[in-house]
């Protein structure tokens, strides 16, 4: 018996990983996240108890994993994504551990590359971009992103962030150096049935992607120019 | 009928998702890599055509599938990790919108976050990094990688490299401005059962990861602590 931290993948049911969802079909008690597919929870056992994490800090679910394992049952705590980026996962193994609770991670499809792939955006590709730069668009405690860093990487960024934020970190961007003309495209709800995509450039996409849903995923950079080629190399397949 | 471009996971078989499995499991044809578990190969119909990429080239891979595609052959293109992380599969995808071969593409769990999970170390911790950045360990065309711009990114480095280069990428990264005392982490054949990592700092790491086993992925950074001391408690509650 022990806590499997798993992830669920991005959003659409089919990509979490075979071993995460074995191990959903077969645990006593399922904590999941609030964006974490219904089709999944659906999958625990009938028997199974269910609890969303909705309204509930950090702490209280580092608390609750680890009276859930101490007590022996066999807990899944099934998260957005991958456990490890982005999802704060470490901290819930490091309360596990300290607390003698056995656990293990089972990596999940993160969004930071499936997202720009439903896209058809490699975050990668020869010849254009051979690193990629994740980061969050606000920084550590809810401030600015580190604009010169970001701009400096080289390469491909990818930026998670809430929309409403979008203005200003383009502009935070063109002030730390990047060209105005670099493209940009931001997915909303990607791999989901209602994902939408606009592209454009970090002076514009800010105003082209007004009233598009949250979550968002932002991707600065030529790869941006591969996607539309592919893009529009499959829209014409179709039309053909 | 068309090209599905699957990412089979970082090794571990389980890690392939359930979308990917199901149509590995109904595909007329199945082209692999090379890395890509047996276990995952056997998956395939009795009556499927399965082909190893072992010794093609690019172009050669590219025309296949397309002739497979255009033929009206359901293929799966089978590869390790995800596709459009530093997998080419936006050459493939390429291709086969060129050629009007309807395709689509299933992303894989990628070995830049769940090999350093299978470690217990998180790419990203909370007061730790809040950004990572992932490259190739060495540049385009085989070359040196920009050494500046990796040590100026902040936050997580993961470099993907052969163990041979280790040496004198540690030593590239120092001389850009790492401090030779930064965390780092070296692990071998991850989530495989033979995985070994060997954690150190810049300045020793590549002494003390002589004999290790390839593929191997590098982390850098102060996350590489973070999963020192998870792996600490974990191990003390093993002997406890």
């Amino acid at each position: 018996m022990s806590v499997h931290l798993v992830g669920a993948g991005p959003g659409d049911p089919g990509l979490i990983t075979a071993r995460g969802l074995e191990l959903v079909r077969s645990c006593d008690v399922l904590v999941v996240d609030e964006l974490v597919a219904q089709e999944l929870v659906a999958e625990a056992p009938e028997e199974a108890l269910v609890v969303s994490r909705a309204g509930m800090g950090q702490e209280e679910i580092n608390r609750l994993l680890v009276a859930y394992g101490s007590a022996g049952f066999d807990v899944v705590r099934l998260k957005g994504g991958d456990p490890f980026v982005f999802g704060r996962g470490g901290e819930e193994a490091l309360a596990l551990a300290e607390a003698g609770v056995p656990f293990d991670v089972v990596p999940g499809v993160s969004s930071i590359a499936a997202v720009p792939a439903a896209a058809l955006i490699p975050v990668t590709h020869r010849g254009v971009a051979d690193r990629v730069t994740i980061a969050s668009g606000h920084g550590a405690g809810g401030g600015e992103p580190e604009y010169g860093a970001l701009a400096a990487a080289g390469g491909t960024l990818v930026l998670f962030m809430g929309l409403e934020r979008l203005p200003r970190l383009c502009a935070g961007l063109v002030a730390a150096g990047l060209p105005g003309s670099t493209p940009t495209a931001v997915v909303s709800r990607g791999t989901l049935p209602d994902q939408e995509t606009v592209t454009g450039t970090l002076a514009d996409v800010a105003g082209l992607a007004e009233g598009l849903a949250s979550p968002a995923l932002v991707v600065v950079g030529d790869v941006v120019s591969v996607g539309v080629s592919l893009d529009a190399a499959a829209s014409a397949r179709l039309v053909a």
